[in-house]
């Protein structure tokens, strides 16, 4: 059930989609908070108009990852899963000279009462 | 004022967004949930990169479907709603020979004290 | 640490995605909510495929942002960001002559036990 949703800006050039992808989805579900391993849904996607503070230059980038789970979680696991997600990203995301690039994770429960899952 | 977003991997070829919205508005409005039928704001987006579980290609994907409502709704009002969402994304989404298609669909609170609504 | 996401829809010609995140940013840092500037990320989107209501036609268009913070505002704070920003929206989107254009601003809270930040 778990949704996870990477963005990055497009002045990171080279950011390495999909093994971004294969090592989060890796990560995450070693992490044994995924009960079935294809119930975790990821995506990236590049952000092509943004702004960092109030700095129009091309000198500051993010990545941002949004991980979405059923509630029930405790805060201690929601804290790891974090911490373990913003690890894959640091490995992966290149460094541009001269760029400040930050890096945030974000974890947000989904109300258990009202999720629908189901399969065609 | 609810706020309808649709996602849908790019592998499931076909995916018919026009009548996927109109359908979606149409149960939608029907629930008897929306005050004013102009209120309800849907979208939907093709995902081109995407991984679900541990699996690279491509025989997995997905529809998610995230509605944003104002604090307020009963969890079975909610809940009645997520499943009419279901359902109309049962109905027309594609079913590729092979592909295991997850279908999703993640309903939110809005706060109602910080929520801005106005028209131009 | 706040994240702000603005979507518009594209029969809104002419939005001016550049002016908007600068006077975005500029109004939310002068709000005193953001610690340090260089912490806001904003990023504008164009919605392509969307539907408002049980309105096929293209008379009908909106503008919603919705804001990320970490968890500890006052609703007051909350309300008074929405409407910053709401105003911002207001002067800088385009009203094509006979269309119905709707503008909303959702503040959202981020779980402030769960996030993650850091720098490369």
């Amino acid at each position: 059930m778990p949704h996870l949703f990477v963005e990055y800006t497009d002045n990171l050039d080279g950011f390495p989609e999909v093994p971004v992808l294969t090592a989060l989805n890796a990560t995450v579900i070693a992490s044994g908070e995924v009960l079935d391993e294809c119930d975790l849904k990821s995506r990236v996607t590049r952000t092509t108009r943004f702004a960092v503070g109030n700095d129009a230059t091309a000198s500051r980038g993010f990545v941002h990852a949004e991980l979405r789970l059923l509630t029930g979680r405790t805060p201690e696991a929601k804290r790891d899963l974090s911490e373990r997600i913003a690890a894959v990203l640091r490995e992966h995301t290149p460094k541009p000279e001269g760029m400040l690039v930050q890096l945030s994770v974000d974890v947000v429960d989904m109300d258990r009462a009202a999720y629908f899952k189901g399969r065609l």
